[in-house]
């Protein structure tokens, strides 16, 4: 069972001060130290019992841990892991839970000081609220975390980051940077575009007519605007290629309907809500 | 306070058996009659106290109702109501439950016989579940209730139809059928249409990596095949008109994703985000 003495989040939203929670809540860590930029948010965390103790100073709130979690927005996360690595214990592991990984994992690839070592997560959970109010200690409780790996990085951290997340309750399964993010491109990225893009088509006067349908294919487009500006950003090449599949499908609804064709409109909502039937339930 | 001797339902899945629970338990009705076509769904609905008593004859089911709801599917109703004119009282009144209205009450337009009224309703209501065993009485509380007259439709007809869903606790709007199919494409049909293609631009080997996002943004998807035939086949023109407004936004994410314009990207979800949050939160 995983027992550490000292870990250290570097940013206690509903992410960091969720990893705080059910590290705290399970006893596997002496000390969570809570780290961010505003005082508010610190609060807010100690309030919620995600950290023992919390800091302005990410230098300083990094000294002792064995373990350090960045979950700050994706733009911001090689900077910050970089930061933690200068000022952290020689050989301590950092991770990360963005929701790109290429980028990040490349950028941060062989270049930390003293032995520290890096391996990038994505833990596959979330809610429609945020900040460190929102947190849960099961928010990661049998839902997946992809860990991925550079070329070169050692099996024994890829196994200790695993060891991390299972102990709060994750199942783990391992992919190169690349298949994350061409995988989380269909299956994250494209689906928050499509939702804003459907919010924006409605015409304004129309909106009071919304029901259950709208709503839940919207959802997801009252995310934070930075957030997804800087995720888009970071995975381009992929989301593009995504979107030329949903834009294929539309013209191929467009052109059945264009031409009256009802058998084929059928058929292809039939391939789509055998594609929605398969994939697994909400937890 | 409305008070009914006999209300005859025809088509008695989610709606049609909400519907009936909701004036049975409000104690608004003698006899609640369900009518079907197959024995299996009839007995659900009365198991679940939806109709006092229920008959695969349509005719006889309809011979005293003083009011008819008819709840099939949008291609069948005009058919529907025709038969019901034909076998219940002199001066009944007919109305639907249809997700489009135009070509409904087109057909149906002053052609009943003997006196009877039709007047076309849409509830916003509805749940991802189907079928009488997922009834509720509570369905229409606190929903919109669109109401569709024609040009010629007596103002009575048209505050009987409200005021018989007011007494099931739905809040009531009036539209012109070619007002309602329009709105409707944008706040139902495309989001369904979305979300359809949206499941199917999932490459299969990618299912396991959903979250929350995607199973929001694709849940509608997983519709009846047959009735999302029907409903954009009813209203083709303007679900295309919605359709090319969701491609123009589609285009400018492509634009901006292509040109690495992030300012760009974040306008356009800043103005997504803006109009998600005006829309009215699910109750």
């Amino acid at each position: 069972m995983l027992q550490l003495d000292t870990v250290a989040i570097v940013g206690v939203g509903l992410i960091g001060a969720s990893v705080g929670l059910a590290l705290r809540r399970r006893g596997l860590v002496r000390r969570v130290v809570g780290i961010g930029r505003r005082e508010a948010t610190l609060r807010a965390a100690r309030e919620v019992g995600a950290a023992s103790e919390t800091t302005l100073d990410l230098a300083a709130g990094v000294a002792a841990a064995e373990l350090i979690v960045v979950c700050t927005p994706v733009g911001r996360i090689a900077a910050d892991v970089r930061a933690a690595a200068a000022a952290c214990p020689a050989g301590a592991l950092v991770t990360d839970t963005g929701s790109t990984k290429a980028a990040i994992v490349a950028a941060l690839e062989g270049s930390l000081p003293r032995g520290v070592r890096f391996v990038g997560s994505h833990p596959l959970a979330g809610s429609h609220r945020s900040g460190p109010a929102a947190a849960s200690a099961d928010l990661f409780q049998g839902k997946l975390v992809l860990i991925t790996p550079a070329a070169g990085t050692p099996p024994r951290d890829v196994q200790q980051t695993g060891a991390f997340w299972e102990a709060i309750g994750s199942n783990v399964e391992t992919l190169s940077p690349e298949e994350h993010d061409r995988a989380l491109a269909a299956t994250s990225h494209l689906p928050h575009l499509a939702a804003a893009a459907l919010a924006a088509a409605t015409p304004q006067e129309l909106l009071r007519y919304v029901a259950t349908g709208w709503l839940d294919s919207t959802r997801v487009a009252a995310g934070d605007a930075e957030l997804w500006t800087q995720i888009f950003a970071a995975n381009r090449g992929h989301v593009l290629a995504a979107l030329s599949r949903l834009e294929g499908q539309l013209r191929a609804y467009r052109t059945a309907l264009e031409a009256g064709d009802d058998a084929a409109v059928r058929r292809l909502w039939e391939t789509a809500k055998e594609i929605r039937e398969r994939a697994k339930p909400p937890p």
